[in-house]
């Protein structure tokens, strides 16, 4: 098993009206019509270029409010969905925020780029939170061909 | 602009049958058919618990050869599909592995989770590539609910 530790830097930050996390939205999806602003670091500029021709992006996003390999989130957590029931899965099988990485990941649509500033809509981020990276969003990679199961989620929505 | 850098562990790692990169596949969406082993570390063997209900997962990876933030990958690059004509674009506007943070982005179809090892199908990483994280892949947030543009790509796939 590797032992190795990676470092990774943020690329950019964003600014978001949600400014405590009770508050903020669980998932872009579910705000697509709330606007976030992300904020590049001016050295990875030239990475934007041709950024705006894309609907849709993911951010992946550091979401370790303990930004340290101290804190140890637990590997059963309760999703939102299971609440009523207080039913229990595994962290890797959840879109939690805890996680051993703390590494975030969401889908926003691209309203605009100016300079270093991506205008977008889909917020489910803290204001400050930092962004490790920009993709594109890529139908024919990011959609799987064939009928899809969502385990314990299937069992709460039908 | 924040400039604090985090620090990720491995939660696991790969086995396929890919040890070169010119011979890896560039997207697991491609190579569907082709099936891959997680060795998750058994120190987060609970994480795991329900994901074997979803039929696809994303799986976070660290791509950095070049594990250190010494190396600078460059902010314009020629992707695959623009190879013909040399065009460049910026870095986040594609799925270049060569990224500020090397941290790649693979849906993968979970074909079976025994103890700690998650069998996979849509291999896109070679063999021995750490992972960072593990997600449910759920349509409702993670596919848009309305049409998309592809920038660049729609250039060239019409």
């Amino acid at each position: 098993m590797a032992s190795t530790d990676f470092t990774l830097r943020p690329v950019g930050v964003v600014r978001t009206r949600f400014e405590d996390l009770p508050s903020t939205p669980t998932q872009a999806s579910l705000q697509r019509d709330d606007e976030g602003l992300l904020e590049l670091d001016p050295r990875y500029q030239d990475g934007l270029d041709g950024l705006s021709g894309f609907s849709h992006a993911w951010l992946v996003s550091w979401l370790g409010q303990a930004s340290d390999l101290e804190f140890t989130p637990a590997l059963r957590q309760v999703p939102n969905p299971l609440r009523d029931q207080q039913r229990e899965v595994g962290v890797f099988a959840t879109r939690s925020p805890l996680r051993p990485n703390p590494v975030g990941l969401s889908l926003v649509r691209i309203l605009g780029v100016e300079g270093t500033v991506i205008r977008f809509g889909g917020v489910d981020l803290l204001d400050g939170t930092p962004i490790l990276d920009i993709k594109p969003y890529i139908p024919s990679i990011d959609v799987p061909d064939e009928a899809t199961r969502q385990g314990w989620l299937d069992d709460v929505t039908g």
